[in-house]
């Protein structure tokens, strides 16, 4: 009864993936910015003599001084028929950027143009050590390195044990949307991640929220817990969360603050039965239940219940990505936030 | 004599810039890929478990395997109204990413909306190890990392001993065309570069020349060189030059190769009498008089000595950017690519 009902809100119809309009986009502006951030000093180190281009002319580079760090990258588009009522920010997963929803792996139209062409203004960042807003020797512990077939297994493609370096012997879920004739490019994407950098992270995105909002915000796995920690920082100003796939929820005792404002949270295929996935999922769920129960506005849906099969843990990337698409936006003006 | 028939063929009025026009953007298609790069493998390391997410569920990384490395990312747009009759490349400068050509730090129009306003489908990248590039641990050496006064200096803002932590008492060049109010933004767009890695970043640059050339290639200080070295590799697809500030010219031995190909060379104000500057610019002088006594097609332009003072070595970012961007466009215009 409670699915069939979220289907008739939804107003899916199964399959009824499209591709993007080729029409022209209009854009009343677009520009980047970087926020947030700390300048540090570093003292007693000594004074190099550097050669930035070989056979080029030697420059003094004296390493001690005050440091930039821990700064965010955002890059935005404003379409001139503006619908969304606020802005729109889109906040990538942990070992990616904000690529991940421009144009998918596979050359398709992404999120990015499918959310400004239904007129949001739209802001994508890349989180603070990750991608254009660089980083420095400054942060705690390692970087993360991924090797190319990690994803494979951890993001749903295929199933635990399938990945291969043979192409021909690689096995994927059946009637899976990801794009895997494109998986080298999807890697192609992928930069280090430090595991120690949740908070700094956080901050900057406070103070991307602070300049750019109120606005509805969109996170993706390793951002789900950025977004509802920025979402109980600023309830305020957060005035819809999405959570693609989110890896966290948020803080069962920071429920109150949040109440008013809706939540929309997505799970791909094969989430339920597969060995880490189903604990990620489950802690999404019984977050929900708790903030529900607090009062508050939350709708969890598996995409497969809801008709669409197949999505991997990439959701924006994945063949189908626009009917997922679809099911945000018509949420989003369910609630009021666009026309 | 030499000096006034520049003045005339570029069509310059001195002091005659002027803003972005705010009319709307209409694009045919926007989008990014990564291109270039390969795939090497590690051994013997051991399996590790990580979370992820404070709080998340385990996963265990096994950080042995294949890694893909040395990519590059690239992001295009496509103006409908097309009059640049080639893709227009724009290379950024070390220590950076393409966000120099996107809006300045004061946050006026930069290169990028500049050149798609004037019809070219215009790319721009982030070169191998920057930005969203992404970069490994299988670099050599350690990467360089830039204390925020270093640039000061280095790119002309100020004269040698001008940079003072105390805003007060920081000295810049008379009539400076830098935003100096917005160094702290600028200096947020800082990533850190290795300087070993010329040889991967020009391999990467010749995919992308390989996939959309012919082309006109814009680099910008060490991006000078990685542009004189995709022209010799690929003089057939590298249709037009532009230099600005190049820290290198191209090598003089393979001057033959690309003579058929028009180069522009820009330099700012201050650069004569740079105590470094001075043998940047003069080694491009010199390549320059090589490169045309073997019947090459170059202009070196002083922009000083065509009347346009004060642009540092991030003309791009000056408040005159648009004066120096018209020189680029008349002279491309003047040489048949664009309308």
């Amino acid at each position: 009864m409670r699915r069939s009902m979220m289907v008739l809100a939804l107003g899916l119809a199964a399959g009824s993936a499209c591709a993007q309009s080729n029409e022209p986009l209009l854009l009343r502006g677009m520009g980047s910015f970087h926020v947030g951030g700390r300048v540090i000093e570093i003292t007693g180190q000594p004074v190099k003599e550097v050669v930035f281009t070989p056979g080029g002319v030697p420059a003094k580079m004296d390493p001690n001084g005050k440091y930039q760090v821990e700064q965010m990258y955002v890059q935005y588009f404003l379409p001139q028929n503006r619908r969304g009522k606020l802005p729109l920010l889109l906040w990538h997963g942990g070992g990616l950027t904000g690529v991940t929803y421009e144009t998918k792996p596979d050359g398709g139209g992404g999120w990015l143009t499918y959310f400004i062409r239904k007129g949001w203004d739209t802001y994508i960042s890349d989180a603070v050590e990750r991608g254009r807003a660089g980083w420095t020797n400054t942060l705690k512990g390692d970087p993360l390195f991924l090797p190319v077939g990690d994803p494979w297994e951890r993001f749903r493609i295929g199933p635990p044990g399938s990945w291969n370096e043979d192409k021909a012997k690689r096995a994927s879920y059946p009637g899976v949307q990801f794009p895997i004739e494109a998986y080298a490019q999807f890697m192609k994407q992928a930069v280090p991640r430090w595991l120690t950098t949740d908070e700094q992270i956080v901050a900057a995105y406070i103070e991307l929220v602070d300049k750019v909002c109120p606005c509805v915000v969109l996170v993706h796995s390793q951002s789900g817990s950025f977004g509802y920690k920025v979402l109980e920082a600023r309830p305020e100003k957060v005035k819809a969360l999405v959570a693609v796939e989110p890896t966290l929820g948020g803080d069962r005792n920071k429920v109150d603050a949040i109440k008013g404002t809706p939540i929309l949270v997505l799970y791909g295929d094969n989430a339920k039965d597969h060995p880490r996935w189903s604990k990620i999922r489950q802690g999404g769920v019984d977050y929900a239940a708790v903030l529900k129960s607090a009062g508050g506005n939350i709708d969890v849906v598996d995409l497969p219940d809801v008709g669409i099969k197949g999505n991997s843990h990439m959701v924006m990337m994945d063949k189908n990505s626009d009917t997922v698409a679809d099911v945000i936006q018509k949420w989003l003006v369910g609630k009021g936030l666009a026309d």
